[in-house]
Formats: structure tokens, sequence, C-alpha cells
């Protein structure tokens, strides 16, 4: 088989994370008989560099025709300055909003390897393994009216949280459907008890709740809900929850595992008539301008994303696992690039991490 | 001298908190020769259960005739299923709107003694001592429009975030005041890369920070923060942010210190031509209905919160560190409530817990 994948590198340290994942595909080709048609393209600071547009038409039609996109990061501080309209993050949210990129899948996981890395007590991570689901498509992110306005002499900023049903709906079914292949707990994260558009929210979810009888789904408000992914975050199994809310939330779990070089995503379309989706997969973490270059980044949150596009992509679930195992085998081997050096380990480089995971690989 | 209090136990554990409260005052009135003048009133659950209306003109008017508000916990199960407009919540964000009480003052801090009571490890939280500052008048919580509407079939559900210049200067003017009394470093949060509503934010801190040329001002993203806050909180000194940002992260840091039965918080409005402020006071966490009545909550919050009454209402900063000694020198003698035990500790109960403070209060 072969799939049609758009490589968009970004930022940063994106360029050499990307280069591990094409060394998996050149495995994956030679041993597995899975073939990859990459394309690569710009977005971000490299496509404001280069087109003076953070996501050209050019890109995004590459991205529609794709199979799957596979994103590096983008962002650093050569233009953090730029106007709010030309950033580099303009180029992210208007190829999450034009693919329809609705489900962002966020899992927050401790690898066992790694427990010590996290700040918060090794009984209170050990084992964790969370999944977020964020709203990526619409809420605050997307809403009208928006803008900065004067009226009467004194100037106004306003953003608009808006969900329709249907925009609740389809996200609901995404989390149940998860919950359903995981440990059929689902809390939905909102602010009923303030916003309006959250109790429209909770109404949906408990009705899409009616179709999937097995699910035990809880409701929680998001100051609670931040404080109990601290105080004891084992107690979610699948959380889902408005795109500001998820932004928030992911983050905030996704540093309690203590690796975000870690951590993968997904964000998903919906499917259409064949069952296929548009899917974009990146790294949790950033574009890491620090250490830009210097073959010092860890590539496992992008080569862990490319498992997952693997799994929800392609129904290469098998082939995800491989990967996933390799990189547990390599951490249980005692290799680690710098971010989740740990002592008594050996530092290694990106270029050795990503050798590393296709000698696990060849093992398997 | 005298002072008017008015006293708002509300729901839950609130009523048995604020009678240790008492106490204190009596003790206050015949070792220190200050005199409280105190009215009771209803709010919340418990202004429901009496008059059907979380927050009756005539509290509010008592309110606003105090010279400051102590205020417990409202809402509970009972109350939960009660529609949107009538629920215990909306008492009180009418208190706070009405009485203009626009600065939300949240300490979280850990006391030495309870500092293994954190789900974080012991180096990353002993001796955090961060105050957030969140806007507590406006932003998605008040803005307008708000509500669930029906467009062609489709029903949608909407909420603006909106904030004026003024109101966000005169919330970065406290917060600046704050820094300089403290150690000087003020962290604003935003979503500058999203929210036009918080560019303004951005911007018009850029420049309060020019009337402050002594305070290190930084800029966060609002994901960030919540990554940052779990990661290392002591980076922090004070964070200053929005109305909804502010309720999410207050929540995160409270939790990090691991007893929530501990924090005080304050709310303040502008200063008169006299230089006095509305404010009310409330302990941060809930009315705990699973324990209510049975003299088992943990007052200190409570006791707490009535210091910071004495520091920022009344200009009794000695008074203040008197109780908030004596509550550091009850735990360091082993005291502890239900919440906050420990292996090796005396468990006591709420009415112990109170007479254990007054009888510090005698010795210091
Ligand atoms: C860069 C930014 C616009 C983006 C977001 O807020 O969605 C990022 O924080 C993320 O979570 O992917
Ligand atoms: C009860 C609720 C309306 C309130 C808020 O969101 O402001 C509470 O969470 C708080 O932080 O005081």
């Amino acid at each position: 088989i072969t799939k049609k994948v758009l490589m968009l590198p970004g930022d940063g340290i994106g360029p050499e994370v990307m280069r591990q994942v094409q060394r998996v595909m050149d495995w994956m080709a030679k041993k597995r008989d899975i073939n990859f048609d990459v394309t690569e393209g710009l977005i971000g600071g490299a496509s404001i560099d280069a087109h003076n547009n953070p996501l050209t038409d050019e890109t995004l039609a590459d991205a529609m025709a794709a199979d799957a996109v596979l994103l590096g990061a983008v962002g650093g501080p050569k233009w953090d300055n730029l106007p709010f309209d030309i950033k580099p993050e303009r180029g992210l949210l208007k190829i999450r909003k034009e693919m329809g990129l609705f489900a962002n899948l966020r899992p927050a996981l401790v690898f066992d390897a790694l427990v010590g890395a996290s700040t918060l007590k090794e009984d209170v991570v050990k084992g964790l393994d969370i999944m977020i689901l964020r709203e990526l498509t619409g809420g605050i992110y997307f809403g009208q009216p928006r803008g900065i306005e004067e009226r009467d002499g004194v100037r106004f900023g306003f953003n608009t949280l808006v969900y329709s049903e249907p925009e609740i709906e389809r996200i609901a079914r995404v989390a149940f459907d998860m919950a359903m292949k995981r440990n059929k707990r689902l809390c939905s994260v909102d602010k009923a008890n303030v916003l309006e558009s959250t109790v429209l929210w909770r109404e949906v979810v408990e009705r899409v709740a009616k179709d999937f009888p097995e699910v035990d789904v809880s409701h929680m408000y998001v100051d609670n809900a931040s404080m109990q992914l601290v105080r004891n975050p084992k107690q979610f199994d699948v959380m889902v929850t408005t795109n500001m809310f998820g932004d928030i939330l992911s983050d905030c779990a996704a540093m309690l595992t203590g690796s975000l070089g870690m951590l993968p995503s997904a964000s998903l379309g919906a499917a259409d008539e064949t069952g296929a989706r548009k899917a974009l997969y990146e790294p949790v973490h950033g574009s890491a301008p620090d250490i830009a270059g210097q073959d010092l980044a860890n590539p496992l949150a992008t080569l862990l994303s490319f498992a997952m596009m693997l799994r929800y992509s392609f129904d290469l679930g098998d082939d995800a696992t491989l990967i996933e195992t390799a990189v547990q085998n390599v951490l249980k081997g005692g290799l680690r690039t710098a971010d989740i050096m740990q002592p008594g380990m050996a530092k290694v480089s990106t270029t050795v991490m990503g050798e590393s995971v296709i000698n696990e690989l060849n093992k398997l």
C-alpha cells in the first residue's frame, strides 16, 4: 500500500525531529511493505520567511490532497513581534479550520521509565494514561464578532465564545467512541454555572450519552478540573472539553507527565462516506528555538505522532504498536535525549535516538 | 475603633467555620480593643431556601453599608438542579458585580508544616508563595450578548469576552502595586496569540508597566502558564489575569499547595475619596456539603480570610500577622483537622481548632 503524507517540518526543531520520522518510514517500506508518498511543505515562520504568509494556498491544497499531515512545530522569537494577523500561529489555526479538524486528541501518558521526570510524586502519576479530547475548530478561537474597537472614546477588546448543537454533538460522539475503546469513563468539562454556551454543551453531552449507556459520564467545572488534574489525575480516563479549556487543561495534563518531549497529538476531521478522515499529527512540544539545529531535540513525540497517524488514519494499529514498543524499549535501554536525561542514563542526540528506535524495530 | 462587618455564612460548612471567626473577633475586642459590629445575612442556597433568591436586595444593601463582608461558602447538591438564573452561584456573581469587586486576590501559599500534603515533590513547592490577581467583574463572566438561541433550526450557545481599557488598567495597577510590596515580579497571563481581547490586555499592561519601572514584568500565554505552574511554580511572584483564566489558574495554584482548607481570598473594589474600598473575604474552599454540620471542617482558611480583612480593609497589618502567626503555631504544635491530617499529628474538630488558635493568640 501507498499512503500520501504531507510533511510540514515548520520551525525550530521541527525539521530535525521530522528527519527521524523519515527513517522510520523508510524502515516500514522495506520491512512492512507500507509505502509513503511524501510531499514537503512550509508552515509558520518558515512560510512567512519564504512567502510572507504563515500558510499559503498551495500548502493548504497539498494538505487537503494528502491522506494525512505530519507537522513539526511552529513559531519562535523571530516572528513574535509580527502583527496578530500574520504570526506563525495563524497558519496553524487556519490549517485546522480549513481542514475541519474539530477533534484534537491529546494523550497524557507517563512512561514507566520516565516517572521520575514528573514534578508530582511517583504514586500520583505512575501509570497515568488520560486522553484529552479538545474541540479544535470552534468556540472562542473562531467566534465572531471579534476585534478591538473604540466606542465613545474608550477602547474595547472582544471575542465571542459560540458553539452550535451540531458542533458539540460531533465532538461528544468522538469522545464517547474513544471512551468505549478505553476504560469507558468520560468526563466532560465545562463552566455551566457561569457560561450559557457551556450550558448547551452539557445538555448536548447528556443527550449523546443516551446512545452510550455503557459509558460512565460525569461533568466537571473547568476550575475544579484544573484542581483535580493536580490532586489526582488518575481519576480520569477520557476528558472532553471546549477549544479554550482544552488548550489550558491539555497543557497542564501534559506537564503532569514531566516529559513533554514524549507526547504526541492528533487532530481529526469528520469521516467521509468511505470512513476516511482528514487528519494532522503533531508533537505537543513547541519549536524550542533555543536548541534548534543542534541535534539535541527529542524526536520521540514526533515518532509517536507518526504512530498515531498509522493507527487513526491508516488503520495500522499493529504497526503503531510496533513503534510505541520500540520507543519504550529504547527508554528501558537507558537512552535519553537532554530534555529527559536522568542520572545514570546515557545522553544521546536526536540522530542517535532516531537510530536507536530503528535498531529496536529491527529486534521486534 | 468599631468596624462594621457583614457575615454571610452561606451553605454547607460555611456557618461552622464562621463561628470560629466570631471567637477571634471577641478576642480582638477584649485584648486589642478592636470592636466589630457584626450583621448576619443570607446568601446562596440558604437565601434561596428562605427567599427563593440567592441574593436579596436587603443582603446587598447590608453589604454596601458594611466596612467589609466575610463570606463562608455557597452551593451544594440540594440546589444543583435549579435553573441557571437562580442557582446559588448567581448570588456570588451578583454581589461581586454590584459591589464592584474587580480585584480578586488569591494567594497560593505552602505552609512549612504542610508541605507534605502537596501532590508535588517537596522541593518543587516548599516555600511557595504566589499571589494571583484575578479580574473579577468583567470578561466572559459578565459580557453581553450571551444566551442560547435558535437560528434556522439550529441552537447556539454564546458568551462574550469583553474588556475595556479602563477595566484592564485598574486591575493592572492593583497588580503592580502588589508586586511592589512583594518581590517586584509580575507575570501577566493572556492568550494574545489568539484572542484580540487579550491583545488589548497585554497592550494596557505594557503601558501601565511604564509607571512601575522597578517591577520586572513578563507576559505568558495561559496554556503555558498552566504548564509552568506545574513545572516550577516558584518562578512566580504576582500573576495577573482575566476573570476566566484566573478562575482556572488560581484553583490550579491552590491545589499545588495540597491544602485548600488553608487558603484565604480577598475581593476588592476601587478606593473611594477616603481611600476606603468595598471588600469581600472568603476561603477558597467550597461548601463541602458531605461534611457539613459535623464539626469536621477546617476553619483556618476562613480565619486567614479574616486576617486579610484586617490587613486590606482596616489597615491592621499587625493584627493580621498575629492571627497568621497563631495559625502557624497551631500547625507547628501538631494539630490538624481531617482534611490536612498527617501521620503522627493530632486530629481535631473545627471547634478545637478554633479554640487552639485563641490559645496561641493568648501566648503571642
Ligand atoms: C499556538 C496556539 C495558537 C495553539 C493553540 O492555542 O491552539 C497551541 O497552544 C496549541 O495548543 O496547539
Ligand atoms: C462558583 C463560581 C461562580 C465561582 C467563579 O467561577 O467565579 C467560583 O468558582 C470562584 O472561583 O469563586
